[in-house]
């Protein structure tokens, strides 16, 4: 793209088009929008992203994201720490608490097992979730994976390495669309998925 | 939107929401993309935008956006003022800047007149633009304004008011496809219906 503004612009352009749904043009909108917002969008955001750049960590026992380590989902002694719901992304976390259903504890991978991708177990967080499982107070673990391949084939790996602590593995039930990813679900989906839950 | 993640994550993504382009969902998935990349995505984009917040300022002669005022095209000798554009929005003066076959000096209005949306000729920077063709060194104005009802409706406004200074008005010509937006545009069409442009 050639230049058209200034290198300020410029570099805020390309930084902007980075996020995903947004590319080079859109990306220049968002800029614009920006801009032209400077006091009442462009300075709140610029501050909230300070602050989260300043506060956000993970969450060293689940890998969640949240400004306290441990994260409010560990830390909360109300929440039920027998039952351990093993999702893939941050994004997963925040879609089960939308749907309220889920009074347990979470454990984050950090990804999918992808032969295509090169994406071995060594680089997700699963030899913690073992160790955590292990530890013994977990009495479930409820695999809410995507229903796509590279989330079976995730879901089996960690079934067949869980085998060894006698903890009974679930799996949510075909109540969540195949090809979808639980980010994208309604809350309605989620509650039913979790409550047809079966070993996998 | 239940709160799912900490008031500092929901603030971001609230925020995110607003760009153009982005809704809820996908203000969500810039948010998470954002927090897994805090070094290289986050730190960045907040840096740039506050950079941006700090430096950014409205050119007081053009409208268009630079860290300078006057901006680096007003200020800039080597142009054609005798050659004044007349657009919408800043996006556009990125657009013609792009397509590089445009060298006189831009004139920025802020919007279009639109009847159903109570833009009236005092809310956009007409007055400015009338002061400044009836300066002297204007020659001929050109109206890149997009080729819809409230761009065209525009267009036979400012033609009215310029009337009286006797400094031929003239507009694009029918290279840009009726409905489109002139951001959207590629350079070749640009640079086409600046070639062909007619007396308004």
């Amino acid at each position: 793209m050639a230049a058209s503004a200034g290198p300020e612009i410029e570099r805020l352009i390309a930084l902007l088009s980075k996020l995903p749904g947004l590319g080079p043009r859109s990306g220049r909108r968002a800029a614009l929008a920006l801009l032209k917002k400077r006091d009442t969008l462009l300075a709140p955001l610029a501050l909230a992203m300070a602050e989260a750049q300043a506060k956000v960590r993970t969450c060293s026992t689940c890998g969640s994201l949240d400004v306290t380590d441990p994260c409010a989902v560990c830390a909360d002694g109300s929440r039920d720490g027998r039952l351990l719901c093993v999702v893939e992304e941050v994004g997963s976390v925040w879609a089960m608490e939308r749907g309220g259903s889920f009074k347990g504890r979470y454990h984050v991978l950090g990804g999918l097992l992808s032969a295509l991708d090169g994406v071995g177990p060594e680089a997700l967080r699963i030899g913690e979730l073992v160790a955590r499982v292990g530890g013994g107070e977990v009495a479930e673990v409820i695999l809410a994976l995507p229903a796509t391949v590279d989330g079976q084939t995730t879901a089996h790996y960690i079934a067949d390495r869980l085998a060894q602590t006698n903890v009974p593995v679930t799996m949510l039930a075909r109540g969540v669309p195949v090809g979808g990813d639980l980010d994208w679900l309604d809350d309605g989906t989620i509650a039913q998925a979790l409550r047809a839950r079966r070993p996998a």
